[in-house]
């Protein structure tokens, strides 16, 4: 069965979509932890990160960076983190969080709410930024 | 000056290393949430990840994938975790985690003690499995 991330890839299930090439796909975590939080995944189905092909890992870190610079352009933030975890979807995902101490990227925060047009304004601003 | 990473790279600073090559450098964290804890650090001088030229970046990326690789062959856990913060040492560097829950990722956590030769048995252990 497809994963919820090669659904949004295909357009099944809708997602507030930053970027997207041939091999990668960036979008809002609905649940995020701050403010801009986003997820880049490959469009290959791979549970984890390290048994994407190594040239495609190098390749999705460089997609992730366009995307982290872009969120350090719109969102308020010291800097950009970085985290992979993948306990939960089955889809290897990168999260990037925007964050001014280490305490914003713990995943047992409360997650911040947004309205659906709020999700909207947010990626159109990231988007801006690429 | 001289950041700590830049400082154990030119062996003024005495480290657990598990791999190095011209461009890239792996050691066992000092303070590890979890047994196998390891660093990866661009030997570049670079304090946000996100400044690195993009190839160096994604060949970090894919050094660090060989590092993840031998943990996971060295160390119980179900995956290896990737974080990046960097709010602390102004040297670009990736944590590899070995992780069997999202809580082993807590930076808050109190760290694991090992004697100097518990971390020269670990680093050996990974290293076999590089």
């Amino acid at each position: 069965m497809a994963t919820i991330f090669t659904k949004i890839v295909n357009g099944e299930i809708p997602s507030y979509k930053i970027a997207e090439d041939e091999k990668f796909y960036a979008l809002l975590d609905i649940n995020p932890l701050k403010k801009g939080h986003s997820l880049v995944i490959p469009k290959q189905e791979v549970d984890y990160i390290f048994d994407l092909e190594e040239n495609l890992l190098g390749d999705l870190h460089k997609f992730s960076q366009k995307i982290a610079k872009a969120l350090d352009k719109t969102i308020p933030c010291k800097r950009v983190a970085v985290v992979v975890l993948g306990l939960e979807v089955s889809h290897a995902h990168i999260h990037l969080i925007p964050m001014d101490s280490e305490n914003d990227v713990r995943f047992s925060n409360p997650k911040m709410q947004f309205t659906p047009e709020e999700f909207t304004a947010i990626a159109k601003e990231i988007k801006k930024n690429l």
